[in-house]
């Protein structure tokens, strides 16, 4: 559900798509491999400007070492021309059998018995088309090379990416105002205003489905939203973000929006707020992924909540809004300025409540910067 | 974008699952395959009950002859209790390696030698996992199995196709009724406006990005909307729909909201209309998927615009917006009462206009029933 008709925005930075291109062909001659073959995605938004969701027909981006080319169904012809800098499209029509065209190109750009790099993300439909259309080929993944040029924002993400926070900033503020008002919403309705009002502050939709956890509902680290009436005294976790030209929002808070919260909220709160305040002020660059994941456990664990803290530190956020680098315990991956990730840390009592306190942030040359300013407070 | 928190719903159907899950077994049997192995997809949805969108953490439901496990996160353990009919579930956390789980369940379930079959979406990423850890195993589809399964709907599952249908009827018919109010709205503006009305109208979000395509945008079949004002006496298609418990709904109009339309434009339209209607006059038990597409072509090209109709007649509708039956040449696939598809051709004037009429149907015993039945006037 984030935006898809970026055409406007794409076309003003061709020369950086291009750029991203070149970056990855050299990638590619080191690592040793034939082609990258991207399906709908960001990896094909990012080395084309060409975004679309995935889908069941063939639609293929080709990026060898000297050629770009799009296999795609016909009616996308236009749209591609619009939209993409790649200029060689090949299309297939609904009744022909797109293989034949796959084996076509594959001849035609001399890829047939290297190494082929698929999207991450594609369809073992796909995957299983290639195999068997290419048997001489062996596989690998295309985060292999494009994750490398991912992985750093340059300043025209970084810009969609302040914007998209101050947009869940400024949303999250208004909701928690709500205050007394917010009591006997159900989750649904309450999820349903701030996809409103994220929209109305300029948002492209949601990044991904708002969580409006009430109660012990937001023991669920993943629960969404239903129909649980919120009430008085509840800890309410608020997880939600929007998007600005492609690049995603993502932040939570666990607010209080009248009456007493339940005993022991309030030391489960401080604790998390402390461990997301550890983690951040651990970020700078030459320090492992995986520290900052243990400089926010370690206060959790110290604060006997160690066994509450059920999931990772934080993920990387770009065209993804989850993508590298995974805030992790193993992930030895070291932190450079640009790279931009949320800190998460959370605490979640079964069958009463649970905490989550996320921002995003860059890292800096001396640290980093916090996307998000909205208060982190109850 | 569908609906996920599916948990009251599901809790009541959970005889039909396990149902599903049997007919599965006896397929996988006569297929000769050891396991299927599903990640987070409408596949899952249907034979466990628990809905979540594709993610980067491993996430999927073995199903064997004999047994049904889920590998999962740790974090959704109090999720899939709630929300799947599985009890048997093994959690790995975020810092462990979930392939080393991953290879104790291929011994524990006697599969590593066999024939197993992923999940159509399931990710590159994981398939390649699989792959490394099950090198003895052979690879197939999951659709070998579930599709058979899926493609004739239930009472419980046409029911709310139904609803879904009637839901995106009314705010089309109130949306057409707009009229000159429609005029100087942007595409983008007019899409916020359906939303809100799906939601409103009951509706759980969009079952896909909703199209407003106006004058010359139209004439691109997947255009969503822009920031292009809508014109007097622009022809606008609107395609759009929302899900009801997991269910979506999918129609299409073109309707001109005010003013005289472009010239010829009242031909195609009566082309378009014609075509479908033949389509719909086609569809009966026993008839191939490929001669409703080819009615629905036969009428447009005697109409002279067999080139301007540059897609599929159809797809069918589930748990999927597009899944089986696909209605186009080559498909030999014989109808079945229960089968849900759409009827959607269109035709597509580069740089003046486009047309699509789009309706919902399920094979009946003798013919088809439309599940849409709002007025296809423009």
């Amino acid at each position: 559900m984030t935006a898809t008709d970026s055409s406007s925005t794409e076309a003003d930075s061709s020369t950086l798509i291009h750029d991203r291109l070149d970056r990855a062909r050299e990638t590619l001659e080191r690592e040793g491999a034939a082609a990258l073959i991207l399906f709908p995605s960001s990896n094909m938004g990012y080395l084309s400007g060409f975004q679309e969701e995935p889908m069941e027909r063939h639609l293929f981006l080709f990026v060898t070492r000297e050629e770009t080319l799009f296999l795609a169904p016909e009616m996308y012809d236009e749209q591609l021309a619009a939209e993409s800098v790649v200029s060689r499209v090949r299309t297939w029509s609904d009744g022909d059998d797109p293989t034949v065209s796959l084996a076509a190109i594959g001849d035609e750009l001399e890829i047939t018995t290297g190494r082929l790099l698929v999207d991450d993300t594609m369809w073992a439909l796909f995957t299983q088309d290639l195999r068997e259309t290419f048997p001489e080929a062996t596989f690998g993944l295309a985060s292999e090379v494009v994750d490398e040029l991912r992985l750093r924002k340059d300043e025209v993400e970084l810009e969609k990416l302040r914007e998209a926070a101050a947009i869940s900033d400024r949303v999250s503020e208004a909701v928690r105002d709500l205050g007394e008002e917010a009591i006997g919403m159900t989750e649904a309705e309450l999820a349903e205003e701030i996809e409103q009002r994220l929209t109305a502050a300029g948002g492209e939709g949601v990044s991904f489905e708002t969580v409006v956890g009430s109660g012990p509902n937001g023991a669920r680290p993943h629960h969404r939203h239903t129909d649980r009436q919120i009430e008085r005294g509840d800890p309410v976790v608020l997880d939600f973000g929007t998007s600005v030209e492609g690049y995603p929002g993502d932040q939570t808070r666990t607010v209080v929006f009248d009456g007493e919260p339940p005993a022991g909220f309030e030391d489960v709160h401080d604790a998390v707020l402390a461990a997301q305040q550890a983690a951040l002020d651990a970020v700078e660059p030459g320090v492992e992924a995986q520290a900052i994941d243990r400089a926010a456990r370690e206060v959790l664990e110290d604060r006997g909540y160690g066994e509450e803290f059920v999931h990772r530190t934080g993920h990387g956020v770009g065209r993804d809004v989850h993508e590298p680098p995974y805030i992790t315990e193993g992930n030895e991956r070291v932190l450079e300025p640009g790279m931009v990730f949320s800190i998460e840390p959370g605490a979640y009592l079964e069958g009463e409540f649970g905490v989550r306190i996320e921002d995003l942030v860059v890292v800096t040359d001396d640290g980093c910067e916090r996307l998000n300013r909205s208060p982190r407070e109850w």
